[in-house]
């Protein structure tokens, strides 16, 4: 039984197909195998920016006893894909180096709202997007890419991503009633989907329709 | 063979002794059992804040191969004695709250020069000096502490802050001279000890001698 089962009136979003309101377009997904070292890279820079994003959470929210070691685990786990992210670049002789990023992760914060425990509760709730986002993605990328280990990797990390995601709205049920959380669920899966059916020229783990 | 041995020119900073250019005061060590608890609840936040350290430079400098895994597992090792504290804190009732830090940090900051490279040197030498600090004075906790199962817990962490002072100074001696990295260890390190021999009204682990 995973954590967000355990949670009654959670259950509602269990995989992602209920929690993302719109599929990726398969615009985005021919561009990955032009773009799988590229790819990688990005990748490698999320894994660093989500051990950040909990690493901040554990920081600005000390007094929530429950967010402390799960996300501390989190951490660890991002952490180790990050690794696994160099391991691959290293392989494959991809430089690691810093990319412009796209505009996901700016439009999602943008709609955090700034009081401290909504903020809490919208920050939980993004992340779990963010991972869901990757755990779908990470399943396009398994099936069209050309690399068979990469395959493998991808497919190991959707379990993981899935993981995070159900994790991160565990946490979002445990601290705030599940009306409140289910009702933002509607409203950042909303802005979500119009991010994901806009169209932006930089091609990411997270972009938009390529252009 | 550590990775500070295997570096030529590097082995004279083998130990904390050789680098930490004063030993912290016994008015120190007579603050530590009365302060116990507030100390643990120090020690948690010197955990994360080290992983953050650590990411900030994996971030800031990702064209640095030879800096992304060791930190990136260095992270993950402080993120692990980070869940210990709270375990402790947990079992001994001790809440888990903000506290205001001591001027150790800031101080040594102070000295850090702005241009990039020299900026980066300048990091790897105080990490390196923040940690041979904690190592030494998990020593002297673990010397005079009334609690078995805390005494075993910093034994443990001094042998884990040795290996990341010597993991930070080999990090430093790969990618700069090693006269360049002698000369700012000697620098520094006397910026360290003056601040260690100052005094100061807040208690921490790594606050100077208690007014």
């Amino acid at each position: 039984m995973s954590n967000l089962e355990s949670v009654e009136g959670a259950i509602l979003f269990e995989d992602i197909d209920s929690i993302l309101q719109v599929k990726t377009d398969e615009k985005w997904v021919m561009q990955v195998n032009p773009n799988w070292q590229m790819l990688l890279v990005d990748h490698a820079h999320c894994e660093r920016k989500a051990a950040d994003f909990a690493i901040n959470l554990i920081k600005s929210y000390t007094e929530y006893e429950v967010l402390q070691a799960p996300l501390s685990k989190l951490v660890r786990e991002e952490m180790r894909h990050f690794e696994l992210c160099l391991k691959y670049l290293k392989m494959y002789a991809i430089p690691f180096k810093p990319i412009q990023p796209c505009g996901y992760a700016k439009a999602l914060h943008r709609i955090i709202r700034h009081e401290r425990k909504q903020k809490l509760m919208d920050m939980l709730i993004v992340a779990a997007f963010i991972e869901a986002r990757s755990c779908e993605r990470f399943g396009l990328v398994a099936r069209v890419l050309s690399q068979p280990q990469l395959i493998k990797f991808y497919q190991t990390l959707y379990q993981a991503e899935l993981r995070h995601f159900q994790n991160y709205l565990a946490l979002a049920f445990q601290i705030y009633s599940h009306s409140q959380v289910n009702k933002r669920i509607i409203d950042i899966g909303q802005a979500e989907a119009e991010f994901v059916q806009s169209s932006e020229a930089v091609f990411r783990f997270h972009s938009a329709i390529p252009i």
